[in-house]
């Protein structure tokens, strides 16, 4: 009649997230480990709630034993007033993803920069920093360009269909990164731009599913460039497919998404998760989702190369 | 890589629970069913909230996924206005010990009363049930009272060190159960009471660890009675150690305890508890807490004669 000493009570809080795949793959990967863990998703559509009533959710949710939250849209930049306490990294890239309680006080930290930088380093290791294209300015945006420029990427050129958004963005990384060169362009200008790069980024959500074209004109993708996207539904976006026919390495959205889960069942747990078996979740979560068992092997098996290159 | 189709988020709410057996005995038996099942004490002692909070506390809980509550001193009255349903039992009762989240509704409902009843029906069967003498008259004594009427207890006589609250109980029950007598007695007249009772039951919380003596001359115990404690630290009491020498059958607190925890969790999970394993759970536990490894096999052993008797 052994029992683990401790459990862990977890929430996701944020809009439209019933089908997030983020709970399962904690809950498995705490199966493996032996350690009795429950994550909830509370999806503000379902419960009625405004994103402002993040703050009450957290309080409640701390006094009735939760051990930690995830935060999304639209609550990563909401929650902040409501915390005590910010990682140096959430404070400056000002978006929380995570709540940790400890000791009764609410922390905020960021895994979703932490993941994809993660993914990048272990998924395209070697990857040259630089010069990189990332298109999409908003939140994801924001977190990828962060983790970018704190890897090492020497000039970042950011685009959006928004032009409001992209200079602000450029202008926030730049203040925050000033031996670096952070601009935005022209979705007009994303070719040219492409062709003196090394990388190219997708975080805007041209290509997932219900949207399935490319965020960009073919012919700017040449076999020069390493391209990631931060998509992950379906998998292999009609980008990284044709990334991958023309040549490049690419690095698949799942990265980032095991990659801020790793993060996060670390900070939680103090354990380190069994990175490929998550990995191997995850594919099998989103095969299982879409029900495409023709096209899932194919993407699975390209991307699990990328992965376990990267260990 | 399969999983429970469901997983169960339970949490109890009361003051100074936070070393409750009922969190571990859920989670032991969900354990042994294989359910995802993760049981919250929610002190409010700890968190500092007071009694009145109960009804924010349930909405937060219901949003942010818990599938239940059990509910003890001091909100098991106060819950009930923040309640949409009330089972029939805890509408009679007054009282509210499980709340189970239903399709977004706060459902009422009291395992206290048919936790009691079950200890009763299953630990002492046969039992003559025609007068019974019980000591104490507050929130436990509400419920075994209330069960012993159910039961079918004709003559139920209720002595408290207050007065005005054995009388009251008493007109509360009479009116629910017109056909019975029930009356309130003083505590001098408890033993002339014994001598033409069937039952004894002591519902007061003399007789626990910190209170460890008789709650009645020891001269009014005779062997003509079926002796029942709700106390169950020590499961085995200084009152049921004397009833046991002489030649009374005896029920022990931790059929109650039991009792409420297999109602919960049938209501809860929908499942049956695996009740002798549940029993043993609950031996372990309260040896552990006590460390008395010496009294607790003997009592073990006594109560598992009764449990098994009862099955």
């Amino acid at each position: 009649m052994s029992l683990p000493s401790e459990s862990y009570l977890v929430g996701l809080i944020g809009s439209g997230i019933t089908a997030s795949l983020t709970p399962p793959l904690h809950e498995r990967e705490a199966d493996r480990q032996g350690l009795r863990y429950l994550y909830r998703p509370v999806d503000l559509d379902v419960v009625g709630r405004p994103g402002a009533d993040v703050g009450d959710l957290l309080r409640a949710g701390r006094d009735l034993g939760f051990n930690a939250f995830n935060i999304t849209h639209p609550c990563k930049q909401l929650v902040i007033a409501h915390l005590d306490e910010l990682s140096p990294a959430a404070r400056r890239l000002d978006a929380v993803n995570t709540v940790l309680v400890r000791d009764g006080r609410l922390v905020g930290d960021n895994t979703d920069y932490s993941g994809f930088a993660w993914g990048l380093r272990t998924g395209l290791p070697g990857a040259a920093l630089g010069t990189v294209v990332q298109l999409g300015a908003g939140g994801a945006g924001g977190a990828v360009a962060y983790a970018l420029l704190d890897a090492g990427v020497r000039t970042l050129r950011i685009s959006d269909v928004a032009a409001d958004r992209a200079a602000e963005r450029a202008r926030t990384l730049a203040a925050l990164f000033p031996d670096r060169t952070v601009e935005a362009i022209a979705p007009a200008d994303v070719p040219a731009a492409l062709r003196a790069a090394d990388g190219l980024v997708n975080a805007t959500p041209i290509g997932m599913h219900h949207h399935p074209s490319l965020p960009l004109d073919a012919d700017a993708v040449h076999g020069g460039l390493w391209v990631a996207d931060v998509i992950y539904r379906p998998v292999e976006t009609a980008l990284l497919r044709l990334a991958a026919a023309r040549g490049c390495r690419v690095l698949d959205g799942g990265h980032m998404a095991v990659g801020q889960a790793v993060d996060a069942f670390r900070l939680i747990t103090g354990a380190e998760a069994d990175v490929a078996a998550m990995r191997a979740d995850f594919l099998a979560l989103v095969a299982a989702e879409t029900g495409t068992t023709t096209a899932a092997p194919a993407a699975t098996a390209a991307t699990a190369t990328a992965a376990g290159a990267g260990r």
